[in-house]
């Protein structure tokens, strides 16, 4: 293989997001936490290579969260930490590592702190109460905190609540490479560029070169190509590979973007 | 238990959904098809109870494919049956089926017939190769078919593609009952009414009733309470359950909306 690159092969880092929620699953909720997770988890050196999306069954919970903190180096979970019955997800996520679910002295000062007009009740105690040996994670907006056990990061599910949870966490995560991405849009057919683009896949083995079809409405045909990869020097290489393809067959590059 | 209810206790459906593609797990791409599935296959009497995102890797999709395949009556995938490299979904699941990949003379003519003025080239061609024993699913949009083998069904990623190739497939889908859903929203914080939801809750154990807290930037607290079940009975009588426990807490229903 072909690195055209002196970088060595870096250690890469993967994340599992584990979105639970019967709301997300009935269609009655869009989730609006995976895109964000996965964008932030790169800028730390994080891929994103796996999400599920699970019921509010305790079982289940339990059996996911086991199989996918054994796979990925991080794994994420948002949902499921308020106070009603059908918040199960920190007892959950305790049997799921053997231990029992303990009131934080720490959270239930921060729950006092919030709810200084509001009763704090048996129902909002429950937010107070983590997995022993978890680790508090910070809720700027509402207060109840997330928490963290071994490599689970206990979010919540409001996106604004699991995006500033997940901004405080963003510092202390320990990544690899972050990957670029240079993202080609031109006025081709996506079958008239396929077989080069393969061609150019081959040659560059080391990045993700993907092909992404889109139709726009007053221009005809349009096709995204996104190469990915963490040697910016790669990428431009191989970019100026696509670019120099798309004009053999006519095309015009529409844009070109990096994030 | 009680039911509350003469109806028997239905035999239920279960769909997992298999969104397959690197640009929903980098973030670049929002999903938009978990959701319009979702509210679709229970029209049709079938519950997704499952989800899942993975990348464009063989191995990952064979193993997933083969393992959700064995645990829900439907499988439906998106993503990847495109004609470009990247798009190897057809030959993942041929290969999870343990079957060739072969050109259905069907699908090859409905390409003909589309690219009329486009080449027909190898890298289109692809679109026409399906599982052996695989059945095509129509698309109206753009031609290129899905194809269904055994329980499970293969979609296009482009959720314009994917609701069509859904829509045709829809009235042919052996089902259960609809789950009904009745969502009353108060304003009222979710730890006030908590401990009184979970007394509905035990009261109506056949009914899956779930919390929603929001936050209304004018009005403060609200949260929406939301009721499902197939029997509207029950729903209408737990839900005056529901308006009753709001009023002892004085708070006001702002909505209640039937889906």
């Amino acid at each position: 293989m072909t690195t055209n690159s002196d970088t060595p092969p870096a250690r890469t880092y993967s994340a599992c997001l584990v979105i639970i929620g019967n709301e997300i699953l009935s269609g009655r909720t869009q989730d609006a936490n995976l895109a964000y997770l996965a964008k932030n988890l790169n800028d730390a050196g994080v891929q994103m290579t796996e999400a599920r999306v699970i019921p509010d069954i305790e079982s289940t919970i339990i059996a996911t969260v086991n199989e996918v903190r054994a796979k990925h180096d991080y794994v994420f979970t948002t949902g499921g930490i308020g106070p009603t019955h059908d918040d199960i997800t920190a007892l959950s996520i305790a049997k799921a590592f053997g231990v029992a679910l303990v009131l934080d002295p720490e959270a239930k000062r921060r729950l006092e702190s919030r709810y200084s007009t509001l009763p704090l009740n048996e129902a909002r105690l429950r937010m107070a109460h983590v997995p022993e040996g978890a680790t508090l994670i910070d809720n700027p907006v509402s207060a109840a905190p997330g928490f963290r056990i071994g490599n689970v990061f206990v979010l919540a599910g409001v996106p604004a609540i699991a995006r500033a949870m997940f901004d405080g966490l963003k510092p202390g995560l320990t990544g690899g490479a972050r990957i670029l991405s240079l993202s080609i849009t031109c006025n081709l057919a996506e079958g008239t560029i396929a077989q080069d683009l393969t061609g150019i896949q081959d040659r560059w083995p080391a990045l993700g070169i993907g092909s992404y079809p889109m139709w726009r409405n007053e221009g005809g045909f349009a096709v995204g190509l996104v190469l990915r990869g963490p040697v910016k020097a790669d990428l431009e290489a191989a970019g100026a590979e696509v670019v120099a393809m798309i004009a053999t067959h006519g095309g015009t590059v529409l844009e070109e973007a990096w994030s």
